[in-house]
């Protein structure tokens, strides 16, 4: 339930119904939605009459939420949701590119590769340092001290830092050398994971999981905004289908789902989508054409020396040439580069 | 097994390899590829030794064609085809446009949607006379009657036409009233239909069935062109995935991999992808953006009367508004509309 | 809606009730059901009140049907379906086992797996004349000179004849060989076909199609059946999933619930879902502790030298050895061998 | 790569092979399969010659193994995998039944749930205390106070422990109240926390995620046995697919390939698999008639009134008949209940 008070609203007012929905066992989060202030009641309360709500003082308006997320749903917020990170804001009419490698190696890979993609349009710079594999034996990642390499490289270059948190434990150090958390597929639904990214101030960008929906996905999201965090978005990256030629299957109508019914911005990871090279620039500019906010992509300036993913990233020169490409398409959208 | 004959080779020393292959139990097909000829030996023989046959007089290469597919593969014809119908081009440089109402109705529908469907830039218009509806007791379409108004209407406003192919044995009526078959995604496996489509003067067009990977996709094509029709598109209208918010869920990795393996058009059906009328401009505007040749889309004058698939037809506006978009968007990559 | 007739309902009474239905717009459709008569009303017509219609003499009960299939529900028919040829009976007590290979071969070939699968306790004999290939180039069948020997060798052996339709003008020569017609899996929805099925005397057996839900796979049956054919059962083969260890995955959800919401026999192919030799018969045990009324199972004499389906054709050996391990789990579930 | 010693291999010879094979990278594992001692050579080494590591003193045979899990192999090890925790065996020739609630409740629910499975056959009780809801706003168990009680409950009655661990932090507690770790399908590729459990000594069940492949599902075994633990099973819990009908489709296939593929027992959890109490029963006999080792069953004294996952709890009374027929079909593939 989402109740919209009046601009006029006193204190005493918005006090008396915040505690009429505690009364009832909800959860009461606040939403400022420009000039109105917005209440949603979450969690396993007893539902309220609709009627009982509308006539206590100060109440403009009472919807009901029908989607099991509520923090993350447009009814609960109109307007799509910006976050800003410096001067980068993201889900704004700009459309934002992160880019970097799969993996963090080396100083000279992320000077080359960030200088590049920095020059081509990219405001944020993307690299693992802790890196989910699928076997046990393959390389882990270099951890902090990757970090710390990424975090003085990117600064050089006037770059945000996103990178993926794969367990908890290792938030508060990945929080002195990142600007964005990124919630990896396979840990969608690492429920004590996303509930202690709750409450970290930094945003958080949550990968869409192999085979979830669009209502699971986005559910995770509101895992991370329930416990007060509300600077999140979404990232759809290509589910499994049985076709062979390509790694997985993009789902852009995932993208036109979420962003119809949720205020959160929505980004799309071409690389993981496609999984081969050649594939990627088509994939990224629909994403785009779709009306995705901004792309994960991946880019390594000698892709076939990557440890890792290197079949799937981009020469620099490609990423040059798709985001020319992306920036007439922005404008085909009503948005720019 | 591609053979590509030299630009001076004499008429026998073409039977001569002709007769080679023959002798080896293959079927031998011609395509003039820009000033070379080259022939394909398909079916089950006995494999020749590549060096045999490049040492034969009049020989200029020899490949193989490691996919299931020949004739419909990149490698025996490595420019995309291009399908004339009067001064429509299909997978030309020009993106082309078939719309028009999921099912025939009345001379009323057919006037007022094939008006607006011109007048916002399509030349073909699409139309269903019989209908594949999955109970029995639904509304199977008007039949010849329906062909004749379609026909009729289409005339008179300069529009080609596109309509559904259920059985062999409506070819013969179909031919007398279509510009284009097309073969259903419920069909892409009809084998019957499909040879016989291949000794059809006119083109076809192929939908990918709901589960079908892109090799069966595009051997369905080759069915169609190994019976002697060269002029064959495919169309890509959405697998069926777990997601239960849309119809379908629209595959551009598909699209990019059919055009990379193959030099037949590609053309997307947004509306059966989506479902939903709001869902289809996002990835209509994505399929161009992802390298399709063409559209396919349901747009009627009044979905809420229409008969079938009314909630996911275009309102004439919106459509207007779409080719707007697809204008742009064109541009970016390199096309025209 | 079902309308379940009173033991003493008069003939002037019945006609009323079917007259009341027609002027509805209703086709009726009638089904003995033990002692009772029941009436279904399909099609577009416009619902009479329940009320009404219970008010009618004769009427004992009035049933709403909520699935998109009428004839094909329980709530049609409680009892099983059992179809009977000869002195075999389908969907009664006792499992039914039809085996063979994939295509006809040679006399041989058939005599020799006809006389395996006789004695390993099958009654239903399979073998293809007409092949659905997915290359065009691949061997096709052997066509009439194919079921005529088939036949010949069946009856030699006592045994019943399921061979595949592809087209609808393939079945009146068929007919005059084969016991059940057989739907294959990408014909599923070739509705042409299945109308056509839908006007002769023989069974028809539909198989699932690779992504079909139970409701579109029920719903074919219900195609058959409203043509008047009402001796359908269905069969399940396998859906595409992601995993490529196997050809397809069999789904014995969809065993569950056909034969909770329909009264039609149930058929499994473990070979088709299991695409290898050696997972075959843990498919074929799963199938019957699932409910499954048969099998429909790919056997050959010589595998290794099978023309079509060598490496899911079990030997004979292994099939006699998975009749014995049937016969334990049909009496687990109640049924006899 | 395998290395299978001689009987009467000296440590000395042991020594040489095993510091051969660390000086190529390698870690190394030891087996001891029956008589024989084996050496499985794992993670990102440079593999040395067959030959030479044939020729080495002590060496009986050399292997490679192309499945990406090594330890998890049969090649590995031929024999299955028997778990032994007090006197129940799992992988055994006994069928193995894990029996109870979807969340732990209360005493009263434990007390009279634990009875009636241990009457019907179970020797192992499953219960949640932490629980992985889809919305953050549902019941997330109960915790340590949840354990604590089921612990009680279990030992009064004779029964073994399992209960989901979701992040390495609740190990070392879990540890003082499980038999059985089991990792959710939601947690299949939470590394750290399968990492983590390498260390512990108690035995793990690893569900196999939504839509993992076969191998990811091994890959995730591999992570536990990398670490030390070799006593892991893994367990089939139905996988995504398009149906509605039911909450997951059930992938038999999948078991039929992972026992011939790993000597790791294979459990199959039917009750997530079908999600409606009715399909419960016919799913698990399926898995047994397919070559599962065990099971593990949602059962509710009173399912109308659980917390959660009522709707697919079986009653007693259904337990109790589903493991009569259980028995038969374990007889039926050669085992025992």
């Amino acid at each position: 339930m989402v109740i919209i008070l009046r601009p006029d609203v006193t204190p005493d007012q918005r006090h008396a119904v915040e505690a009429r929905l505690r009364d009832c066992g909800f959860q009461v989060v606040f939403s400022p939605n420009g000039t109105q202030v917005t209440m949603a009641a979450v969690g396993e309360g007893t539902m309220p009459g609709m009627e009982d709500m509308l006539r206590m003082p100060g109440v403009a308006d009472v919807r009901r939420i029908p989607a099991p997320f509520k923090l993350a749903s447009r009814i609960f917020r109109e307007d799509s949701s910006v976050i800003r990170i410096g001067d980068v804001e993201i889900g704004g009419k700009s459309i934002v590119l992160m880019a970097g490698p799969c993996t963090i190696e080396s100083e000279e890979q992320l000077v080359r590769t960030g200088a590049a993609v920095y020059a081509a349009g990219a405001r944020i710079m993307r690299g693992g340092a802790f890196k989910p594999r699928t076997s046990p034996y393959s390389f882990q990642g270099l951890g902090e001290e990757g970090l710390k390499l990424m975090r003085r490289v990117a600064d050089a270059q006037g770059l945000l830092v996103i990178s993926e948190v794969m367990d908890k434990s290792q938030i508060a150090l990945m929080d002195r050398y990142v600007d964005i958390f990124q919630v990896g597929a396979r840990n969608m639904q690492n429920y004590p994971l996303l509930r202690e990214l709750g409450s970290v101030e930094r945003p958080v960008l949550v990968k869409r999981g192999l085979a979830a929906t669009v209502d699971e996905w986005l559910m995770s999201a509101e895992y991370v905004m329930s416990g007060g965090n509300d600077r999140v978005m979404v990232c759809e990256r290509g589910i499994r289908a049985y076709e062979t030629y390509t790694r997985n299957t993009l789902d852009l109508n995932a993208v036109a789902v979420a962003k119809s019914l949720s205020h959160l911005p929505v980004i799309v990871d071409p690389s993981h989508a496609a999984g081969i090279r050649d594939k990627v620039p088509p994939l990224a500019r629909a994403a785009i054409a779709a009306g995705a906010d901004g792309l994960l992509v991946e880019v390594h300036y000698d892709p076939e020396r990557a440890i890792c993913d290197g079949p799937q990233s981009l020469f620099p020169e490609q990423f040059q040439e798709l985001t020319g490409q992306i920036r007439m398409i922005a404008e085909a959208v009503g948005r720019t580069l």
